[in-house]
């Protein structure tokens, strides 16, 4: 059995998800799909609206046969650590290959890779202007700027990629829609944005849902305690308020003299928006500024990140049949720990920050994320739903 | 003109508190009372039920003439600690006498402190069993044993007040109640404990509060936004859960170990109240618990606490025209600084324990705590009140 790797965070799955999927097997002709998927909180430094199990679920619903977590000391993280976390684990995993969507698939990221392999040093450590230096490393060796997010994330998978003992097979394909943050769903369409679901989902408007997510989709958003920042943040105001600041300094990507900015800002603001609004400057994104926000909400530290990171591990979510006789097939010579059940050591020690993050995000959403859970085991898929084009 | 001090909580202002207003006046024939009142966090570890600046107007409405506030650092301490402070203030502001209330105001405090004093190294500093290597201590000096919480206390300002350089005049009397922590008003009873109004309060039993109260006390109770522990609940809840144990052994009061367990119980706790009773052992008392709790909810550090502890100051929360004249006549020679009002720079330095501990309050309080506030300034009190016996 071959096995068809896919990096995912499906915030919430839909038909843009399901296209990837089916792609993914086309493309590479392997018999299972194996996806790490992003947990409870998000490359873009926030929770996500549905929870790790839910997601993961319906990834099996929808062409997964394996699902594995990726951690939150790489979920929560700039594009080249989010990149190298999804790339270590699939590797791991035995994966032949990786299909991910790009705005611009043709471009040459190999070549992109390649050339800009001797200049990596100068921008390879995280800091607040890295894609800007990268962008510029890059135009200068080879005359080619990324502006878009997943032509940006693609050349991060490139480059976690060769930096393997065995690379796998890349292949880019062409993202459904073209702007990941259009935010509204066209009337007519089968695709749009998660931006524009998630919107929708929360004004419940559940007719402009349905044409661009599977119904299972529709059904847990129709069903569960869907969850955003907003819900968070009397407890990141209330961490702000009272964490002292020579702790918060050494938060997971602070910069030098940000968390003096947002305690402050902490003091005045009214609401999560307002409280970005308010820290916001032309120094940090956006981006940046929530992931710094989830590392304070976590208490995630740089430094056990980073250790963190140097011990990573596969954290089961559900399987198939097909997916639990490929893990059958692999798991005998995995480089990493797998693990498919919390218990008590696991959870102080090894899990510790998906753990931590877990249980913040459980006081929201009122289900356990760790304890008493099992990956779900899943019936073979019916074989006669439709194909998306 | 000569000033009376108290020592006091107002959890909330009750008759009790009332006739040891007007009897401190009597006993002493003081022209002024000046009072030092707990700021939001009290003694016990817990929330006010109506916040400081609720409480202190009641206090000025109610036989006051001056109230500054007890800094947490010393209001949120063991009894030694927390009348080391309530002397320390009441001497600076230049008051003569003290006027407070004990279970046995008969004993012979004076005494007892002396008899004590050559083993006070034995257990002057905090640790979990103070309050027995305390009795243990005395009873082996003197044969006396302290039972009563308010014996204990008085005890505690006799010896505080024997380290100053000129001691003032202490006069203990007798309780209006005998015990403390009696559950339930007795009908046609002017008095009733603190404990036994909070808990008709919190049922809004309004007929039963009304004849043990003055009338001010009722208004603010029905009015306000009453306060308790299990309001704090989810935000202690998400502290402990996600913050360091390395870190949370540096909160203050936290004995060795503790934390471990603190954050094990917080795993599984359902509420404030559950919480409690899974962290509870013969080793600590629930007090001392509570006392923690709070530590670790307003992320009080044992290495801060001590800090402020050795840079005391008096933070003005309202005053009589009496009150004021007094203070125009001992402010020129006051040994600690004078607060009336926060600014930028008082926040983040001198105050900045109060302000922490009155921004996390006012998370659930809705009240601002320290910004924007004046001390009250009170017209002068109608004489016409009837006098309690």
């Amino acid at each position: 059995m071959q096995a068809v790797g896919l990096i995912t965070e499906y915030n919430p799955l839909h038909n843009g998800h399901r296209y990837h999927l089916q792609r993914a097997k086309q493309l590479t002709g392997a018999d299972c799909v194996v996806v790490v998927m992003s947990g409870n909180w998000l490359q873009r430094g926030e929770p996500a609206i549905l929870d790790k199990w839910t997601r993961s679920k319906l990834a099996l619903e929808n062409g997964a046969d394996l699902v594995v977590e990726l951690p939150v000391f790489y979920a929560t993280q700039p594009a080249h650590l989010f990149a190298e976390g999804g790339i270590r684990l699939l590797s791991a995993l035995g994966c032949t290959s990786v299909v991910f969507g790009a705005e611009h698939p043709d471009l040459d990221f190999k070549r992109l890779t390649a050339e800009i392999e001797g200049h990596q040093d100068a921008f390879s450590h995280y800091n607040a202007t890295y894609a800007t230096q990268f962008n510029a490393a890059l135009k200068a060796a080879t005359g080619v700027t990324l502006t878009a997010a997943n032509d940006m994330l693609s050349f991060c998978y490139y480059t976690a990629n060769q930096a393997l003992a065995h690379p796998m097979q890349l292949y880019p394909i062409q993202r459904q829609q073209a702007d990941h943050a259009t935010p509204t769903i066209t009337t007519g369409k089968a695709y749009a944005s998660g931006t524009a679901i998630r919107q929708a989902a929360f004004a419940q408007d559940w007719p402009a849902i349905a044409p661009v997510v599977p119904s299972d989709t529709l059904t847990a958003l129709k069903s569960q305690r869907l969850q955003r920042w907003r819900d968070f943040w009397p407890l990141l105001h209330y961490q702000l308020l009272t964490v002292d600041v020579a702790h918060s300094g050494q938060y997971d990507q602070m910069a030098e003299g940000l968390e003096y900015r947002m305690q402050a800002m902490a003091q005045q603001a009214t609401d999560f928006d307002n409280f970005m609004h308010l820290v916001k400057s032309k120094r940090y994104t956006y981006t940046r500024l929530q992931r710094v926000a989830t590392a304070a909400l976590l208490q995630l530290t740089q430094q056990e990140v980073q250790a963190a990171q140097a011990a990573p591990y596969l954290r089961l979510l559900g399987f198939t049949p097909k997916g639990q006789a490929y893990l059958h097939q692999v798991k005998k010579q995995l480089p990493l720990p797998l693990y498919t059940k919390i218990n008590q050591d696991l959870r102080q020690h090894a899990l510790n920050l998906d753990y931590r993050a877990g249980r913040v995000y459980e006081l929201i959403n009122g289900q356990s994320q760790d304890l008493y859970r099992r990956p779900w085991r899943m019936p073979a898929i019916s074989v006669d739903q439709p194909e998306l084009s």
